[in-house]
């Protein structure tokens, strides 16, 4: 890993001739490299919490001066608990995850002597772009390394000093290791990313990790594919059936789990049946915590007539606005889908919304019928359908990836929280013994293909 | 299908709301739309070849007039030898491949009555841009199909006339089926792609099949996902230990097999061990074929010595463009691979050549020793890399994969020859029973993620 304050264009550069030496690293190299790296951080955890303290001594100043919101100060506190302690860990888990390397997945027997075999390979150069989170440099050099990936990093100005702490520590480490130098290497001057992103000659990917604006900005200004999402618009469908008490417990850890999370539930569709039998309870412990509702003309009727007048009194009226919009905070739109005599109508309805107005992030439904449930998951069209769970549990973590690059709304190549996998392409081999395309041929002397299906393995 | 001349916005949302539907048909009812075509081209097949015939007399007159190359003629003409029956018998392929749709791609037990799969679904919408050859019409719909996309179509316009016919056949076959009509979508109207190319909120792949310059125009002008390949510059390298017959043969069917194609060869790279004892025979066939050799200073030199006068004397110099150019004729670009002591160190040349130079498409060794061709597949950054085979087996045919909707030289989603596997995405369920995030955490009372690898399965 290196600090550098090369140019965009030299710094890409050294980044596409690494990856290609770290492509055929063996796994052991790899882990080696990631080990070595846990092992350097453990022991500057003292430099690199002083140099976090900085950081966040400068934030709180901005903080108190406006320039800087709080939010920002608490992603930027590596002190807090369990984070450094959930950072040395994820270089651990990503370690042990199986190689991702190397993976044949298709191998057919074109004739005899001529095997097909697609085989996983990195991708190549990643250009990762990210804000004040400090530990995400660790998780996503870990990433890299383990997948064989080069990576550019360009870190927010608020956690400059811990940046270069973080990534001194994992330089000396790599030092000693058989990974390439330039295969991590964080960019410390200012105004390099339009530079970098016309540089799809030596960049494969670009993964922001940030606010709707800077992944939107950075999606209209590069030609090289970007991986992530700008909006989380999540919604929770309660189904007529579904259990009241799942309902409550479910919308407050979706709501309230951390509110400013791409994965936290902003809209909530009732069914007209549910009204009066579910969304009271759920509408009262939203609104003890300091949620405010926003609802459409039946919801806010329905609930008028259950809650307290003082509660009744604080719901508010829905635009149709508000069900096109991520609030990061707590406000939640409520919608009533229409009970019908028909079965399967309210929740095609409730589809019809999300495939119209949700982000493609994360979706889930509350019921009981496994039927209904099947039909919403076939049905919206988003990287995640949950059935009786929250939306919060949209996560690399949590999925078991060890960690994530980012969680991807793309339709292509890799939805949802993206670990190694996402992070990985393949090659097509074919193994032959001088056979040509032109012998192939129906009629006379002509050979046939066998396509014959052959066991995968390593 | 469709064949429509509605506004490319009309076109655009016709094809999302048939892609939701088309996305939860069951594979008979997919399957069953693919029979239902097949039998109505081949009732329709007179109708369809009169058509072709008026677009190959207007072609004919064009190209006399030199308004249009003679090779576009060649790929017009659905009379060719065996053209028709291959594009009948591709959708009989295509439908009896398995089901792409709802396959379980990974499984995890992340705690009790909790568990996670990811289920492979379809992308979307699908644009594809292509010229003159009318049976790729039957091709993507039998893949748009069959992978439940939906799919807009736009094709040449030398190739109205036969495209009219076929999709008049398909669209007549499909309104007896369950695939909605406005699944597959033939526009007729001009000048509507770069009003199509924005609509990002309604289609989610791009797939041009043409020119380089088509191609290049696409990707510049979209910011949805673009699969496909401008360039298709493939390199053979002949090691110093390969079979000197194989090396004839193989050159001979990838360097005039269909000397168009874009895996076809460009360049030749030749161990300096090879120039006198293998490179001569390989010279001598391909410019009996009149094929121009165009020689650095080692091969040429080498080359004099060992061919007859005549032959010697048509040799020509290469510049360094030659190396970067993918001629699509019959010339062919030869670089020499100096001679080392050091075993690994001619194909480590011959490694960092290709990758600088090549498009990333397809490349091959032809070598005895499997530890140079390992050395060769893993060092080589491209979609296909072959060892002791012709590059033209880059192909969705060929390689069992029915029909192919192009060749991708993209680093994510699909690469190389995309069949049925590269138009599918996947979602992740979660299946729970009211478990929420927030109850997850270590200390006292927290649950612990079980993450547990569950069998596979359907």
């Amino acid at each position: 890993m290196s600090i550098t304050s090369s140019s965009p264009l030299e710094v890409a550069k050294a980044a596409s001739i690494s990856s290609k030496d770290l492509a055929i690293l063996p796994a052991e190299a790899r882990n080696h490299a990631l080990t070595a790296i846990h092992g350097a951080l453990r022991s500057a955890k003292d430099t690199i919490l002083a140099a976090n303290a900085k950081d966040l001594e400068a934030a709180t100043t901005a903080a108190a001066d406006g320039q800087l919101s709080r939010s920002i100060l608490k992603r930027l506190d590596l002190g807090r608990k369990g984070k450094w302690k959930d950072m040395l860990q994820g270089i651990l888990d990503v370690r042990d995850l199986d190689d991702p390397v190397g993976k044949i997945t298709l191998r057919t027997r074109l004739d005899e002597e001529l095997v097909l075999e697609r085989v996983t390979c990195p991708i190549g150069v990643l250009l990762i772009i990210f804000e004040a989170r400090p530990e995400v440099i660790a998780n996503i050099a870990s990433l890299a390394i383990k997948s064989g990936n080069a990576a550019i990093l360009k870190g927010g100005k608020e956690s400059t000093e811990s940046f270069i702490a973080i990534s001194t520590a994992i330089s000396d480490a790599l030092a000693e290791t058989a990974v390439p130098n330039a295969s991590i290497q964080l960019l410390t001057t200012r105004d390099v990313i339009p530079t970098l992103l016309e540089l799809d000659r030596y960049i494969d990917l670009v993964i922001p990790r940030g606010s709707n604006e800077l992944v939107s900005y950075i999606k209209h200004k590069t030609r090289i594919p970007v991986l992530g999402h700008a909006d989380g618009l999540c919604s929770i469908y309660i189904h007529a059936d579904a259990d009241p008490d799942m309902a409550v417990k479910v919308l407050l850890d979706a709501k309230l789990g951390y509110p400013a999370a791409c994965n936290a539930v902003e809209t909530l569709l009732v069914d007209e049946a549910a009204i009066s039998a579910i969304l009271p309870a759920v509408a009262e412990a939203l609104l003890l915590k300091g949620v405010s509702l926003r609802c459409d003309t039946l919801s806010k009727a329905g609930l008028s007539m259950c809650l307290s007048e003082a509660q009744a009194a604080i719901l508010q009226d829905s635009s149709e606005e508000d069900y096109e919009t991520e609030f990061l905070e707590l406000i939640l739109a409520i919608k009533t889908i229409p009970s019908t005599t028909f079965p399967t109508a309210s929740v095609d309805v409730a589809i019809a919304h999300i495939n119209a107005h949700s982000s493609k992030h994360t979706d889930a439904i509350l019921t009981k019928s496994s039927d209904i449930a099947h039909r919403f998951q076939a049905g919206v069209d988003s990287a995640c359908v949950f059935w009786n769970t929250s939306t919060r549990m949209a996560d690399g973590m949590r999925f078991g990836f060890g960690t994530e690059v980012g969680i991807s709304t793309n339709k292509i190549h890799a939805r949802g929280p993206v670990g190694l996998e996402g992070l990985m392409i393949y090659k097509y081999f074919i193994n032959g013994n001088g056979q040509v395309a032109g012998e192939y041929f129906e009629g006379e002397g002509g050979k046939a293909w066998k396509h014959e299906r052959l066991p995968l393995g390593v």
